[in-house]
């Protein structure tokens, strides 16, 4: 069995991971990481574990952690993974990052995005971005992986296929994307009480979002040249689910509906996690809500010459947890798929 | 494998079925009925399904079924199961029917609630009441189950142990009820739009809900006399999701926590589903939601004599399909809890 | 013109009354207090305000607002508006308190439930319980007016004419509440977060709530004796609105609809923001949402001899702001309805 | 008195009509029209107006009502309103269409986006389309007036002034735009039932919706040439309002917040309902629920030299029922914002 700790527990990626894992055949969970409650039981902060959890909270100490485990998950502040890894720590366990301190290759960018040093940039260049279905390979033989925001991964996972064809201008990719609210984390802030966030919709973080160097980064891997973008979140009134949908301009103003599906078939076809859907069905978060799945589709519009290009899935799963659970199933030699098989929860 | 069949597979109830009977490793699912949209893929239904589910929807002819399946669910309205069923299809296959069909054991009480003339009240007698807990043997020797409604698998189970032991006065039982709008079913009315439903709770079925009926029957068998009880279910505006807050007179004013304790442990101790919370922790739904627990607790009011009793489930689950699957399981001989436990997803 | 300060201004409550004051032709807001928000404009706060509003926060000084003000509104926690009144502030200034600080006669009981000290016991007996329809004509007098609490108004407005009248046993009476999560304030808490009370119900307070001892209170009133009940709220993930759900044995088994419903008219034909709806209506909170309307109901149960009593009603309107400002009317000898004729807003 | 019949009356928009209508001053409604529900009290299917309005239902006879009234609103599907009108109702009643009939101007473009044919084209023409804010001195002459589309009223005036000034480039427009499901209208359809709708969003009718030919032609008469468009529209969990997020290429990549703030302020400064919010603060429709208000606002990107441009409204209200009353308003001389004056309501 494999050993793994999950640091930053209590905060909703952290719960999430615990939940996988409990249902994951081949990991034990040995800590609960969680500097706000530490040494309280877990199942009391998250009383969906009842009789399922009898752990309590533990500090954040990787070093001891390193000992015990096999994978370590941090589910954390951007920083503090960064702080705390080492030679030592990544010569004796596996650590998947769910903070964005590795995600970006390019130091300086990450810095100036983020506001904050980066304390262990010497670990930057050997992260692997763990955006399973495009560095599948690299991923198994990673020490630390980069897992990805939950906005990268959707909006590169739905337009990928376009850009590595070469069927779209990449300078004129905008992503309008809509979120849930459990992607605002678990901390007590006004905005994201209730009813501020219920009966209501708003665009946050426009032109300025962090996720933006990130999506350009894998859009710009994809097509070989400098991509930028325009990114623009929204805050949506539910638990769970992203939606993007993205615009861009074809290169090739006749492409037919079959040419462009058959880019898409040709990287996704064999992916039992993204599915293409059927010619004009729009992809619904509720469709993939607590699964791995990832729906994406497209629509050309003839009038304009744009293709409209949209992309669901559950944030917390394939756009945090799920995905750092199939980063650790990679770097295990495990069956991918291994404790991922949720089927999405209808209504 | 065991081959089951689903009549009525498009409503709520029935894609809940199908969810988890994908999930469980010794069924396989050979019928997906649903006379509404014979031909159409079901996975073009519930999208979630796509790439899962391969089959399209059938007819709801449970002669032609009762040859190919091991099982037959009936998730169909009141009346449909009853009209079906005959000794020739009982002696082939073992059906689980989760209407009200064979829930009553006075056929006139029953077509007097529901409005409706019994079409095979013969085979009520020999039908076994499907709440697992209780009626755990009997239902190994079934041929029919009648699924019990999701109000009284919710309500039965927090008060049982109280009326088992003789713990409070059945003539003074008020169950206020609070429900998900699954509840009400897919049917397209204008009382369960989103517009209607949102930002809104109302009573409904006030001193009339035909719920009514089978909770006073297994109230009564627990505590061995009649039961008339005050019963009001409320739509509240979410997909899933039972609470119930039930209030009796203790006969015993001076009965402490530790002795009420006492007779909840005594019943469910060793029940998996069943989760008694710890001391003073109120019973949410969300920490049961997608799974097939139930938890309950309690709450003495000394000023009043009275205690006031909670359970908290989600009605899709154990309210419906979850319990069918475990009644499936104890039919079959299988681990009672296989294909069952999927952890609540929170948020 | 009437010239009003309102201390807490940046609370829900706080935001209501300024709301329902703008629209009010005989009043101008002088002083829009809130300590956390001090120099902010307050429109800057309440974005709704824009270009509407123009005032900055301003400190909670009772004192100097006693000078520039007619009326002061306290929409702040127990404890602050009994620390600040003095009789200098009540010889200059109406000032009606939405805190439970003068609700309660017996300071003991109001020590005993809200666990502080009372800083000004002496003006406990003059204030006056503004429960419009049934202190109106003491409101007119008075200098300092307790606005009920949002439970206490729903509760008290719904079974007290079948107390007056006699009709039911004191001693059997139940609540079951039911409210939006406005009701539990703008404070920052993981408990009123969007993801931890969306797609879910919970019971709070159980056999404890403080708001109990004021409806026992009220109910002892109306019938001459001490009533003890039982009184148990829920949070329900909506912004607004409070249903009570209330049961009781009746007196007389045999009474009819019509009997019962001449109490409810005794008292009620000629309210204006007291609806009894039609027979076998139940209320629903969206019909009363943005409104100072209260709509009750009743149905009998011969079954077993109860009445199960509702009412439903806008938590920040009449159960806190608008009842405000309809004490305010009374206090200045305006139109009793002036600025409260919101039409309630579907959907 | 202005008589006032709604036809339509209980669709959400009609109802949301009759709201508005009860607080006008000037206004009389006399007729009630809904043909589903002829003879049934009107306060009965909408609860909101018990005691409030006493009339009932009755037919959608146009020329019946012509004699009565002195303004019809027509609320009702595409197709309705033209095939009713004739030159003797226009002659006698002032008539404000809230369908599309009368919106686009070259009849061959609609009845191809429609897929009807238009039963009196005659009328096209001398229809005034009532975008108050731009086209107020037409509307003060007409007989007819077009009453703009939620999602239309709301891009126009939030994209106007930077065609009108010539600052952005018309090709490239895209608008993404969120509604609340009460745009959906109050039909018995399972797309629209709360478990649909609920903890999901979606695009529909991408390249493909009616309200594109209606914009660009709005779009097209500001920056005088013809624009071409893409707009998606996405169904949001809740009940009202309307987010518009647009995007376009600067003409001039140096241009300064403050140069693009000036050609704002030169059209709306002077406007009631147009609110250009404060630099960086982003439009929430919670801020103008229930209101007749618009919020826009816009932010640089210099990176790539577009323009975000953010628009919200109550798609109920300024999107349907309000801007209806404030063109009755100009029809008949009243103050523009009589009746119309509703705070926005928080939470």
């Amino acid at each position: 069995m494999i050993k793994a700790g999950v640091i930053g527990a209590t905060g909703y990626a952290g719960n999430e991971i615990v939940r996988l894992l409990l249902g994951h055949k081949d990991v034990n969970i040995c800590w609960y990481g969680s500097r706000s409650y530490i040494d309280k039981k877990y199942a009391s902060i998250y009383q969906n574990f009842f009789q399922l959890v009898d752990g309590k909270c533990m500090d954040d100490n990787m070093a001891a952690l390193a000992d015990e485990a096999d994978v370590i998950f941090t589910a954390t502040p951007q920083g503090l993974c960064a702080s705390l890894v080492n030679e030592e720590i990544l010569s004796k366990v596996k650590v998947i990052d769910l903070s964005a301190d590795f995600r970006i290759k390019d130091v300086a960018k990450y810095e100036k995005w983020y506001g904050i040093q980066h304390p262990t940039p010497q670990y930057v260049a050997e992260a692997v971005y763990g955006l399973c279905e495009i560095n599948r390979e690299d991923i198994r033989k990673a020490r630390l992986v980069a897992n990805p925001g939950c906005y990268p991964t959707c909006s590169t996972l739905s337009i990928y296929p376009l850009l590595k064809e070469g069927l779209i201008d990449p300078s004129t990719i905008i992503i309008d994307a809509k979120s849930g609210t459990s992607g605002a984390g678990r901390g007590a802030k006004v905005d994201n009480l209730f009813c501020e966030v219920n009966e209501n919709i708003k665009a946050y973080g426009v032109a300025s979002h962090r996720h933006t160097p990130e999506i350009e980064d894998q859009l710009s891997y994809a097509c070989g040249k400098e991509v930028l973008i325009n990114f623009t979140p929204h805050l949506v009134p539910m638990n769970r689910g992203i939606l993007v949908t993205s615009y861009a301009s074809l290169l090739n103003k006749d492409i037919s509906y079959e040419e462009v599906r058959a880019a898409y078939d040709k990287y996704y076809e064999k992916e039992m996690f993204v599915r293409v859907l059927d010619k004009d069905v729009c992809p619904q978060t509720k469709w993939v809500e607590g699964s791995n799945f990832v729906d994406v589709n497209f629509k050309i519009d003839p009038r304009t010459g744009r293709i409209i290009i949209m992309g669901a899935m559950d944030n917390l799963v394939k756009g945090a947890a799920g995905q750092a659970v199939q980063n650790m199933n990679l770097l295990f030699g495990l069956e991918e798929t291994e404790g991922l098989m949720q089927i999405p929860m209808i209504p």
